[in-house]
């Protein structure tokens, strides 16, 4: 709240005075906004006799990467009062007995919201999977009917990360009908599904941004990247390309959301650092509002699949 | 294939030589070569043995606009080798009532594709009709799941309108990779997956198009709406606003296609007629292709709509 208070001041101040540099959006302190909002939302569940909202988690093989990101969503499950627990198989599980296992938990109504990590085994079709938990449970929103409901404006699980690209603009008092938006990147879980959000009409069943929205990917020139990133009042950054949204390509006071999570290993120490799709310093100098890389989307990330889990659970009140 | 050649050869000498003015695809053309294909592909599946792929209808009401439509989409269907039965009911109809029809439809191993026209009376809910036709006989590609599997890249029912849009680019020579796509108009029928079949992967399982592509809409501002078409290889108009897209808005030698169907009233005659949202004579004069209204996307849509029937007949093959 204070947090909000603070950013809609700066903004107001923005216009009034010439700047030196672009308010920093704090993905970490937006977070800890929405663990309190979650808190207040699984007490509430709770005081009316209802469950404790439950996180199922299953985790296939072992890659520390995956199992570096079920823990993290594990802990702040945790911390928020939401109940957990990964069932872990090796790399060796066939399809037959994921499905079957998801299908348990799909019928469990101990567990309120389901998630399978990614990747999967290269034997193992990873659509079949998404589309094997049940709608109401898919906290990641890719069952198929969460794609297609979030396409058509209806309410749905929508992906973690787009919602928190979305609540990130929306929180930070940046205004989105009538704006340009240009999203670089058109993966299926982040750029596309973004690109959907802004662009849909405010009065639909799911508000959508209302802006003018431009999807570029790999295929986009670089000249004409330039071209269109100059005339966006928001760039969405979510290529996996390090350095590709420099300062000249930044109209001034413009908001640049950078998605990107690219590891960098420092050639002197070795040590591996995160680093986004935005040159952050120099774009601090000539943009509005900026978010970090650590510290940014991530954050805001885990803190939205939480809320799909506390959405979940509200679900199961309805089923 | 003599008008594919033709088109060719303009494209080459338009790049040869000034022009006067764009080539205007022909959609009666391009859909007569849709025709013939059909019919192929009809004589194909009877001489394997296999039954006459068969259009099922269900209209609902005496709106004269869709008892025209369907007529219209029922003629073409004869006339491809494609039989057809139209079930009409009353607007009283309950919702209850045209899901059991649908229902018993889609058990029905002799109806191939299944169609229930639009509009239908406000106390039947669209979504639940449009979910209710199975998958595998959506002619229309309005089920959620094609829907979802339409922007995800995976083969599916693409709707009618969309997929004329996409053939007519293509059989016209026109190239999509790497180019600027502006599609002024956001419907969940037309302009959305437009821009889903145009910005996504040519490699993917449903080829998309590589194309950086802007979506545009009411909230965009005019002012903007002009610099970014100025910036756009090709113009998808559809938005039905007529003259909402104007040689000023051009760039010299894009392709405009004019997906509008607006209703005029001649106020000298009385006479009603068809004009698109593109203001064609000053556009021709500047573009480098154009599609014409009436003429253009229209009959290329009921063409689709064919092709989508043999389609669900040949899926019906595998289930």
């Amino acid at each position: 709240m204070y947090l909000l208070c603070l950013q809609r001041l700066l903004s107001v101040l923005y216009i009034m005075f010439p700047r030196h540099a672009a308010v920093v959006i704090s993905g970490t302190e937006l977070a800890r906004q929405i663990h309190r909002e979650i808190q207040r939302d699984v007490e509430e569940l709770i005081a009316h006799g209802n469950m404790r909202p439950h996180l199922g988690v299953i985790l296939v093989g072992d890659d520390p990467a995956s199992h570096t990101y079920v823990k993290n969503k594990t802990r702040a499950a945790t911390i928020l009062g939401i109940s957990s627990d990964t069932v872990v198989r090796p790399s060796s599980v066939s399809q037959e007995e994921l499905l079957e296992l998801i299908d348990k938990m799909n019928r469990d109504w101990k567990v309120s919201g389901l998630l399978v990590q990614l990747p999967l085994p290269d034997h193992i079709n990873e659509r079949a999977v998404c589309n094997a938990i049940a709608p109401e449970k898919d906290v990641d929103g890719f069952h198929i009917v969460n794609i297609g409901k979030l396409c058509l404006d209806q309410r749905s699980m929508v992906p973690a990360t787009p919602a928190a690209v979305w609540e990130m603009i929306k929180r930070s008092g940046i205004q989105t009908v009538g704006k340009h938006v240009l999203v670089a990147g058109r993966s299926k879980n982040v750029g596309m599904p973004i690109a959907m959000l802004l662009h849909s009409d405010r009065n639909h069943e799911r508000p959508g941004g209302d802006a003018t929205v431009t999807i570029a990917h790999r295929c986009t020139p670089q000249y004409r990247l330039k071209e269109l990133s100059l005339l966006a009042d928001i760039i969405i950054a979510a290529a996996g390309v390090p350095s590709l949204i420099t300062a000249d390509m930044v109209k001034e006071g413009a908001a640049v959301i950078d998605v990107g999570i690219n590891r960098i290993q420092d050639q002197k120490t070795g040590a591996v650092r995160l680093i986004g799709d935005v040159d952050f310093e120099g774009v601090k100098e000539k943009a509005g509002f900026l978010t970090p890389v650590p510290g940014g989307v991530g954050p805001m990330t885990v803190a939205m699949l939480m809320k799909n889990t506390v959405t979940a659970a509200r679900n199961a009140l309805m089923h």
